[in-house]
């Protein structure tokens, strides 16, 4: 299989097409934002970490029932995935209240939550990723009602199967924000990345954030955040 | 029965307690609010007209099978209800989009839902009333998921029974927020009003609005408005 044209270039990958229909490869980028594009900067070897702890995260995944996209890693930044439509929508599974979350419902950061909360966001830039809820979803056709029981279902037990993985390496898992697509043959698979540019990582012991609360607060330690994250991961084996 | 203390004044009402546990009075103000209390204004009659709507709205409810807060109406602004502990949930039901949503979505103003949205927001002033979905209601203990299904389905109902109402007297139901709450026994019941505050009203012919956006928009002729509401309500029979 070879590597042709770029398809879409987005704000942490690139996206190419391959000699394959079904395949793209995914190329990982060291460049950061954040609030929607407005904070944008470089964290050194980002796409690296990125690309292989994500492809770490989706091999756990599969070992443990769950589709993902995750075909092969080809080198440091790229990695073979199967094509999917993206499904537009950001899943947010939050284990304790930080971010968007702590200020509209008024709770401290790291306020644990009774159950684990799942948040819908329409992907949708112009508009600033809003917020949304299943109503919005079905009366905008974004996906069926069964598709909404299949997508809530996975992200409840990716969160779940994610959570007791970070656990291990004394890692809390504060939120995680999952995408699904449709392959060509209709089923919803994990798609996207798992990273510390899409989770919130808390360390168990210290508090400390390992994740890009780092980049989007300046609280510098950015690039030594993410090692962190890769160390513990690929050490601990 | 006798009237006893103010229980608390809000923008809208102020809600009395009687001799009997059970029961309070609401007495319906002109006072009119909008954006979180931001704006303020006096709407002529509006108290008197938003009781009696309330009340005809509550009879016809109950006529059709949906247990409300009414008891009986005392005056041309002071009604007998239930007394509730109200659920802080804004429960809002829009057949079309408007307002906050055709914000959030990109949508026009107007645009006809594929099917009814519901939409929780957090009765909490200080934080701006905010949407929500279920899982926020949960984690914070707000309602259990028996309540949330009841209350569901009692907003799907009264929206619809609204809608099919409206439309008799040439009004379109663009959307309505409800507020239930929990009698001594347990029981969940719509409480609050239903009216030109609540709801958002189109002339079917006209498209004009004849609710608070005439308010809220600065449209003028905003007494008109709530006094042709009433005129089509009660002189229909
Ligand atoms: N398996 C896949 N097949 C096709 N597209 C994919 C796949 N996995 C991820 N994508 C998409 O690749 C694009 C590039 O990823 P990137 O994370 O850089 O996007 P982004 O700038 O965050 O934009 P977006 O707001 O769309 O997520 C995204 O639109 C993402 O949804
Ligand atoms: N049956 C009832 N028993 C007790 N309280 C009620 C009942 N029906 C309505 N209320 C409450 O009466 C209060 C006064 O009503 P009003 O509409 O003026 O409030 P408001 O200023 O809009 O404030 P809020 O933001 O709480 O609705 C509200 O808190 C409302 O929820
Ligand atoms: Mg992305
Ligand atoms: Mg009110």
């Amino acid at each position: 299989m070879e590597i042709k044209e770029l398809l879409y270039e987005g704000k942490a990958k690139k996206v190419y097409n391959t000699t394959d229909a079904y395949t793209v490869m995914v190329s990982y980028k060291d460049d950061a934002t954040a609030f929607n594009g407005i904070k944008k900067g470089t964290i050194h070897d980002k796409g690296k970490v990125n690309n292989e702890v994500s492809n770490k995260m989706m091999m756990y995944l599969e070992e443990q029932g769950v589709k993902t996209h995750y075909i092969r890693q080809l080198n440091e930044r790229d990695t073979l995935v199967k094509r999917v439509d993206i499904i537009p929508l950001e899943v947010i599974m939050r284990n304790k209240a930080a971010g968007s979350l702590a200020k509209r419902l008024g709770l401290e950061e790291g306020t644990l939550l009774k159950r684990p909360v799942l948040e819908f966001c329409l992907k949708d830039d112009d508009l600033g990723d809003p917020f949304i809820n299943d109503d919005h979803i079905l009366s905008i056709e974004l996906a069926t009602e069964e598709d909404i029981v299949i997508i809530k279902q996975m992200a409840r037990t990716i969160n779940a199967l994610m959570k007791t993985y970070f656990e291990k390496i004394d890692i809390d898992l504060i939120d995680i924000k999952l995408e699904f697509g449709r392959t060509s043959t209709g089923e919803i698979i994990l798609a996207d990345e798992i990273s510390p540019d899409t989770c919130r990582y808390w360390d168990m012991k210290t508090g400390e954030k390992l994740d890009k609360d780092r980049f989007r607060r300046d609280l510098g330690k950015i690039e030594e955040a993410y090692m962190e994250v890769y160390n513990r991961i690929f050490n601990q084996q």
